[in-house]
């Protein structure tokens, strides 16, 4: 009995979130905002790959930078002096487009081009959960292991851009970079995938291009 | 009017599911198996540490591997040759004590001695989850970055030992791990922290103690 009243309620918090959602994305685009949701595990690199985007894109940027708890990271991007918005779910492990619509209330978007969305460190709940943004960006590390692609697929199957992050850690790991890669391709063969390491700066001017690319075509 | 109905439906599947566990703990007791709970994050070290467990315990192990999806870590665990059930849990981001129940059915308890149940790799979800466990261990690792104690201080409140895994990698990561120790002791001071490196043998022999001792004070 519980099963079934669980499962419609489930049902109408996913048609919710989509109506929400759309909303988010009219909202961004009245102002011509690009929005990018960035989903990742913990450690995965999520926070420190925005940074440094924020200090090596031409844009004027803002960041919604979500946590279970703490505004810790929220702090790490106000220092680039960029307008952030930390949201806390409490104990929700993920954004949903409702705590979007509030944080783009408190953000001034007139005077951004692009808002990265940080969610909860989390490769399972973010995947149903449409933010509204226009672009999914799933960072990835190698010290999750070379196995953590194949046990959570939907994440891919759902994202437009894969970084596998921290590849200068790889053999101390004793990881495979390429069969992340691989396994990311076996998922969705038409999605891009760059291997980086914010360390040595590997791969990062192409995280740059591609989402350039992404923003032209919009 | 979704927001009530979700929180009262939530409570509802508490309630359930604190039912179940002490079921659960009942069904292992009958048994004299005592059983650990796994908790961490993806790449934490989780199904390596509980098959280093294995090799080198005095006791007959068995293991329910809980994921999303595949049965990846249950063939791990299989090549030890100690009874394996396999549990996916679909989109759920954490076991319950309702598949674990299912999952016992499978088990040969009378055969065994401990029971690990390897949670799905997340520190989020699992924390309200009580399985009918002995024991909570989570396992954490310097590659999740300093911070990932403070960001998640719930799982750490209701766990009874923690493992700071990886620990030859602190550097290699810039990760301050006596930080992660005093985030833990902060949060709950009465708990057994330790320091390992299944790399290096590290802390390795002080794990399996704790767990003797959990036992033997059982």
């Amino acid at each position: 009995m519980h099963k079934i009243a669980d499962v419609e309620v489930q049902h109408d918090i996913m048609v919710a979130n989509r109506k929400l959602a759309r909303k988010n994305q009219k909202i961004l685009d009245k102002d011509q905002v690009f929005s990018v949701d960035v989903v990742g595990a913990i450690g995965s690199g999520k926070t420190s790959l925005i940074e440094a985007l924020i200090d090596a894109m031409n844009y004027k940027i803002g960041v919604i930078a979500g946590d279970v708890i703490s505004k810790y990271d929220a702090g790490r991007f106000e220092k680039h002096n960029v307008p952030v918005v930390g949201l806390n779910t409490g104990k929700e492990c993920h954004l949903d487009a409702h705590l979007v619509e509030h944080a783009l209330h408190d953000m001034p978007l007139e005077e951004i081009d692009i808002l990265f969305i940080e969610n909860v460190g989390n490769l399972i709940c973010p995947v149903d959960f449409d933010l509204g943004s226009h672009m999914r960006m799933a960072v990835i590390s190698v010290t999750e292991g070379d196995d953590t692609v194949e046990k959570h697929p939907l994440i891919f199957q759902d994202s437009d851009l894969v970084v596998i992050n921290k590849v200068d850690l790889a053999s101390a790991v004793g990881v495979d970079s390429d069969k992340m890669v691989n396994d990311v391709k076996h998922i969705n063969p038409e999605i891009q995938v760059i291997k980086t390491s914010l360390k040595t700066g590997l791969g990062f001017d192409e995280v740059i291009k591609a989402i350039d690319l992404y923003i032209s075509g919009h």
